[in-house]
C-alpha cells in the first residue's frame, strides 16, 4: 500500500512542519534539490512549533531560580512548568522526579552515578554505547553483558535466567532500549520490566529512539526510569531528561557539585566545609539550568501530544512499509535485523549493499541525491558486528568511514525518519538506491579526513 | 564623570544590541516600563548577533560527527570551527584542548574528575560553590580551604604559604575566580598563577564572571585551564567550556561514557566489553554535541572581539563608576567589598540597605521599577556571610529569600550589568534605590513559595 493511499485514511497525520524543510542543497552532478533529512535517529530537525516557541520566549530569557526580576520569575515558572509538562507526557507518579540533563548519554551516566553500592547491571550487548558503557565506570558495579537475542521472547528468557542466577542476589538494574538505534526494532519493554521486577531488579528504559515515535508512559510500561534526548525529539537545544523513581536519586551524592544543588554551605571550625544538598531534582542539576533546552523539550511534548500519536504512528508505519517494500525489490540490499520480518519497529532501518562500501554509498546518496543518511557502526559496535557477521577486531569509529571506497564494507547505512518526513524524501531515497545499485555512482569519491567525499 | 560624558569619548562602545531590549513589563503601581535586566551575573541576555547567527543556522541543523548528509557535514564543520574560534579567543596553545560542557559548574566538575590520584586542591572560601564544591566529591582528593583575604596581595601570600607547607608535596591544583560573582572584584590571577607554578601546582581560572567583561588569554595569564559558561557570555543555549592543558584530560577516564567518546567497543571472549576511548576532546564529550550551544558561544566570542574589548571595558568602567558614586550618595546603602575602594572590578556589585530585608528591596525594584536584580547569597555562602558578618548557621538558599519582609536581612542585593546595558537602566536603578530608601515601598509585599511578591 502506498503512503498516499494510507494518507487518504483520516487517521494518518500529514508531516509536521520542521525547520529546514525548504533548505536546498547543491548536487555534485549539478543543480540543487530540497535536502532530504533521513538521519532522524542521529538528530531530528526542530519542529517549527518548537522553534517558534523558543523564538517567542528568547527575548524574555532570564536567570532561573536566581533572580527577583520579572523575567527571572517568568523564566523560573517556564522552566518548572516545562518539568510539569514532561512529567505529564511521561505519566510520572508522585514518587518520580524529572531531571534535566544534557542528553540520553548524560541521563544514563547520572543513573550510573546514583546506583546503590555494589549494584549489578544487566544489559544486552545490542545496546547503544550510551546504554552499554556508563555502568562499568563505577568501580563497585559489576555488569553482566547479555548476548544478542534473536526474538523478543528470547530477550525476556535470557534476562530472567541471568537475573535468577545472579550471586549475590543484591541490588540490580536492567538497562534496555525501547527501539534499537540500528534496526528500529521494538524491544519487549513491558515484559522485560515484569521480569526485572519479578526478580527484585529495577529497569531503566533508553527511550532515545522510542520517545520521538511512540508515547512513553512510565506507569503503563512499569519501568523505573526513562531517559531520552531533546535533539532526537525535535528539540535540539542541548537538553535531555532522566525521569523516574526519586529514592536512589535522593540518596546519592549530587551528580554535579555546585550552586543550585547546594542548599546551605558553611565553614566548619576545623577549616573544612559542610554542605547540605537539595533532595529535589535540583540535587542533580547544579549550575544555571538550560531553560531554553528544557522549554524546547516541553514544547515538543505538547506538539506531539496535540498532533496525536495515533496519526503520527499510522503515518510512520506507512512510511516504514514503503521503505521496506521498496528495498525488498533490490536483491543487493540486505536489511539488518535481530528479530526478523514481523518485528514491530520505528522508522529506523540499517542495511548494507552487496559490492558497495557503505560510506561510499552514503556519500553518493548525499552528493548525487541530496539525501542525508548515516553510515558507520552507529555507536553500537557489538550489535552491528553481530549483524554484519564481521570480527570484533575490525576497525570502526562513530560517524567515520572505516574503509576506503571500493573496499568491502565493514559498516552499514542507516536511514531514519519521523514526524517531519514527507513522502517525497522516502520515494527519492528508494529511487536513489535502485539507481545506484543498477547504474553505479555517477561521480568519483575518495576518503579525506575520515570522510568519504566527492573527488574533485 | 557621567556615563554620557565618557561615552562622548570615541574609545567607549555604545551598548551592544541584546534580545529583550524592547521587552515591556507591568508595574504593580500601574502602567508598564522597559525591563531593566541588571542580573547579568546570573544570566545575561543573548546578544542580538548571537541570536541572529543561531536563527540563521537552525534550518541547517544536522547530526554532528555522525552523518553523511550535507547538513551533517555542515553542522560538523560548524561545531569544530566553533571550537577553533574559542581556542583563538582564549589564546590556546598546541597542548591545549577546548572541551564543550554544559556550564562552568560542569567544566569544573569535569576537571575534578580528571585530577590525578591524591591531588590536593587549594581554594579560597570566597569562591562560588561551583569552584568550591566539586573537589571533595573525589574521595582521594583533599581540599585546603583558604580564608578570605582582604587584599589581592594577601591572597597571593596566603596561597604561597599554603602551597609551600603542603604535605606531601604532591600534585596540586589551585582554583580561583577571575572576578567575584558577589563583589565583582578582580582577583590577581597572573600573580596567583605564578605562585602556583612556583610551587609545582597547576591553576584553573573560573572565568564565569570575567570572560563576559574582559579578554581572557590562557598564555598571558599563564593559567592551566579556564572555565566559563555561555549563558553569562550572551549565549544562553546550554553550553559551557573547559579549555586548557590536554595531558590530565587525556590520561583520565572519560567524563561521560557513551557514543562519541568511544573509538572502538568489542566483546571479550570472557563476556566482558573492551573499550578504546578517544584522546581528543571527544573523550569527554560523549553524546551528541550541543552544536547550537557551541556555535552560540563562538558567535559571542566573535561579536565581543569585533566590538572590541577596549571600548566595552571603557564603557563598563564608566557604568561602574556611576553606580558606585550614585550608591555612595545613599548612606543607608552598604556595598560589600573584600578588597576595598580601589579594587579593580567588573560590573557586578552587591549591597545591603539598612532597615531593609534584601528580598523585599529586590522585589520592590522589580514590581515598582521594572528592574531585575538578584537577592540572596549568590551561591557563595561563606563569602557573603563573611561580608555580612552573620553567623554561618543562618539559613540561605540560592535564589530564595531567607527571611520575611520586615525582618533583618541575612542576604544581600546584587546589581550586575554588561555589554548590553543602556545608561537608562543604571540611572533608573539609582533613582529607585534613592526613592525606596527615602520614601519606602509604595506597595505591600509578602513571602509566597519562597519568593517575596507584591501582596494582592
Amino acid at each position: 500500500m502506498s503512503v498516499s493511499a494510507v494518507a487518504a485514511d483520516r487517521s494518518v497525520c500529514a508531516p509536521l512542519p520542521v525547520l529546514g524543510r525548504d533548505v536546498r542543497v547543491p548536487l555534485v552532478t549539478g543543480g540543487e534539490v530540497d535536502y532530504a533529512a533521513l538521519d532522524y535517529a542521529a538528530s531530528a530537525p526542530a519542529l517549527q512549533r518548537v522553534w517558534d516557541d523558543v523564538a517567542a520566549y528568547a527575548p524574555y530569557y532570564g536567570s532561573v531560580h536566581r533572580g527577583a526580576g520579572y523575567l527571572s520569575q517568568l523564566s523560573t515558572d517556564l522552566f518548572e512548568n516545562s518539568r510539569r509538562t514532561i512529567e505529564e507526557f511521561l505519566g510520572c507518579g508522585a514518587d518520580d522526579q524529572v531531571i534535566f540533563t544534557r542528553s540520553t548519554t548524560d541521563s544514563l551516566n547520572l543513573l550510573a552515578a546514583v546506583l546503590p553500592q555494589d549494584t549489578r547491571v544487566f544489559v544486552f550487548e545490542t545496546e547503544h554505547h550510551a546504554s552499554l558503557l556508563p555502568w562499568e565506570q563505577r568501580a563497585d558495579v559489576a555488569v553482566t553483558y547479555l548476548n544478542a537475542p534473536r526474538t523478543p521472547q528470547q530477550a525476556v528468557d535470557t534476562l530472567e535466567k541471568a537475573l535468577a542466577e545472579r550471586e549475590p542476589y543484591g541490588p540490580a538494574l536492567v538497562c534496555v532500549t525501547g527501539a534499537s538505534n540500528v534496526t528500529g526494532e521494538l524491544w519487549p519493554v513491558r515484559e522485560l520490566a515484569a521480569a526485572a521486577h519479578a526478580h527484585g531488579a529495577r529497569i531503566v528504559l533508553d527511550a532515545a529512539q522510542l520517545a520521538p515515535h511512540h508515547p512513553v508512559d512510565l506507569a503503563e510500561l512499569d519501568v523505573d526510569w526513562v531517559a531520552f534526548s531533546g535533539h532526537k525529539l525535535y528539540a535540539p537545544f542541548g537538553a535531555g531528561v532522566l525521569a523516574g523513581r526519586a529514592d536512589w536519586l535522593q540518596d546519592a551524592a549530587p551528580y554535579l557539585a555546585g550552586g543550585g544543588a547546594s542548599r546551605k554551605v558553611s565553614r566548619r571550625t576545623d577549616g573544612g566545609v559542610d554542605v547540605e544538598w537539595h533532595t529535589t531534582a535540583a540535587r542533580h542539576e547544579a549550575g544555571s539550568p538550560n531553560v531554553i533546552g528544557a522549554y524546547a523539550i516541553a514544547s515538543a511534548c505538547r506538539a506531539l501530544s496535540e498532533a496525536g500519536f495515533e496519526g503520527l504512528v499510522a503515518r510512520e508505519q506507512a512510511l516504514i512499509t514503503r521503505v521496506r517494500e521498496g528495498l525488498a525489490e533490490v536483491p543487493e540490499v540486505n536489511v539488518l535485523s535481530l528479530f526478523g520480518e514481523d518485528a514491530a519497529r520505528v522508522g529506523v532501518l540499517s542495511f548494507v549493499v552487496e559490492g558497495w562500501n557503505s560510506s561510499h554509498f552514503a556519500a553518493a546518496l548525499s552528493a548525487e541525491y541530496g539525501i542525508g543518511v548515516r553510515d558507520g557502526l552507529f555507536c553500537a559496535h557489538p550489535l552491528v558486528r553481530t549483524l554484519l557477521g564481521s570480527e570484533p577486531q575490525e576497525p570502526g569509529e562513530c560517524g567515520a568511514p572505516d574503509s576506503a571506497p571500493g573496499e568491502r564494507s565493514l559498516n552499514a547505512i542507516r536511514v531514519s525518519f519521523g514526524a517531519g518526513t514527507p513522502d517525497e524524501h522516502v520515494e527519492r531515497f528508494l529511487r536513489a538506491v535502485k539507481e545506484l545499485v543498477t547504474d553505479g555512482a555517477r561521480w568519483n569519491y575518495r576518503t579525506e579526513g575520515g570522510r568519504c567525499v566527492p573527488a574533485v
